[in-house]
């Protein structure tokens, strides 16, 4: 393991070194056709094999066994007969997203499910980045990885030491800063994404802390029309994205 | 446990008279709100009965051991101090719908994480059920309570034994059967629910099989800008109910 200085061990959350577990058929294709992505080892079944073959990927190992899968992906893991180890991606800063016209900023989402779902959609949706404070997301993980079904590939998760300096810096970007919030007046179906969007979104039930509400340039609200009026984070995502990108009126 | 005449319990999958573990604050606060609902026994933290109490919900325990919710959620259960034991709710059956206007129907999918989201989204756009094949769905489970976060009060869970079948039926009641397929033309965008509307998805990857999708009166789907084009299938719901129950173009 390499030694880092002080701020820059400080400036990521875990050790970056660290190497990613990537399982699943879709996560593990995503990787593997990710040129920026650096794989140490590749454990699959001889079916697997046959199939990444079909697709054309190159450099394919011997078919490993069961319990090594099992093993390398984790106890519970679904892995699919499939599963890699690899570095993790360089994690952009915040700065590097001046070409970005599309984030997401969450702000205190931990579930590793949710934020991995959330990925999935923002790689479906064409987003740039996601945006998250170092000290409340998830670690990158096999787990965000799987429901992340290779968005981890396509998007950039941006950990941020402070995001409320992250909000201001997608300010000064030029950002328009969107939050979603479920006691405001401005309905979600009303907007589109402008030319830079930043769609910022909280925890369930607590929503956006105080600061972060404060730093949207707009507060918008998603309307439904049934008895429970909160979603589940990564399908309110899921929506605010849909609602936002969606081509003008049909 | 009462018996059953044999054909009753064939038409029901598992054992309909095993109780319901429900846990999680929403969850819970749903199913003591929902008349249909008879609690067995509630277990719940000092803090919150008090939060219980303030909303003015009735005849509750003395406060619980943590221990004690701790075993009856469930290993690893995130219960936020509070849990359950309810009757199931009573099944309706599929002709019990007639009089429904929105409903959704899943082909084998089967993660209840999945299917919790789902019915929480079902609830959010007003769907009166969730109808899925007996065989291939997830029993009502404290996981898949906990992820509908009270939807499995508002949305009823219709358990068929045979889904081509149960797609006839719907069809012979009048309903539109839309089914998403991410290979067919007809952009979901273009189309909203009409007087009576079953949405149907199938598994993640695999889609609806080929009867289920042979049922359905059209096939819609969801065009997603980025590079990755599937969502997870809870997200595909909620966005498919979105488009479907929209007002007319903003």
């Amino acid at each position: 393991m390499k030694s880092r200085g002080h701020r820059r061990a400080e400036h990521k959350r875990g050790n970056p070194d660290a190497p990613a577990i990537i399982y699943g058929w879709h996560s593990v294709l995503a990787a593997l056709q990710n040129p920026r992505r650096r794989v140490r080892k590749l454990l699959a079944t001889a079916n697997a094999l046959q199939r990444l073959q079909e697709i054309g990927i190159a450099g394919l190992p011997e078919p490993a066994e069961p319990r090594d899968i099992d093993r390398l992906a984790g106890a519970g893991a679904v892995h699919q007969g499939i599963a890699l180890l690899a570095d993790p991606l360089p994690e952009p800063d915040l700065l590097d997203l001046e070409d970005a016209r599309l984030v997401i900023v969450l702000d205190q989402v931990t579930d590793p499910h949710n934020v991995g779902a959330i990925l999935r959609s923002a790689a479906a949706f064409g987003c740039a980045a996601l945006i998250l404070a170092e000290r409340h997301g998830p670690q990158e993980s096999g787990v965000l990885a799987k429901a992340a079904s290779g968005g981890l590939e396509h998007v950039a998760l941006v950990r941020v030491k402070n995001l409320a300096r992250a909000m201001d810096q997608l300010g000064d970007m030029a950002f328009e800063r969107l939050g979603l919030d479920s006691e405001h007046a401005e309905p979600v179906d009303a907007l589109r994404a402008g030319e830079k969007t930043a769609i910022v979104l909280g925890a369930e039930g607590k929503g956006m802390r105080r600061l972060t509400r404060e730093k949207c340039d707009r507060l918008v609200r998603l309307d439904v029309p049934g008895p429970i009026k909160s979603l589940n984070v990564s399908n309110a995502a899921a929506l605010a994205l849909y609602a936002l990108t969606r081509p003008p009126a049909a």
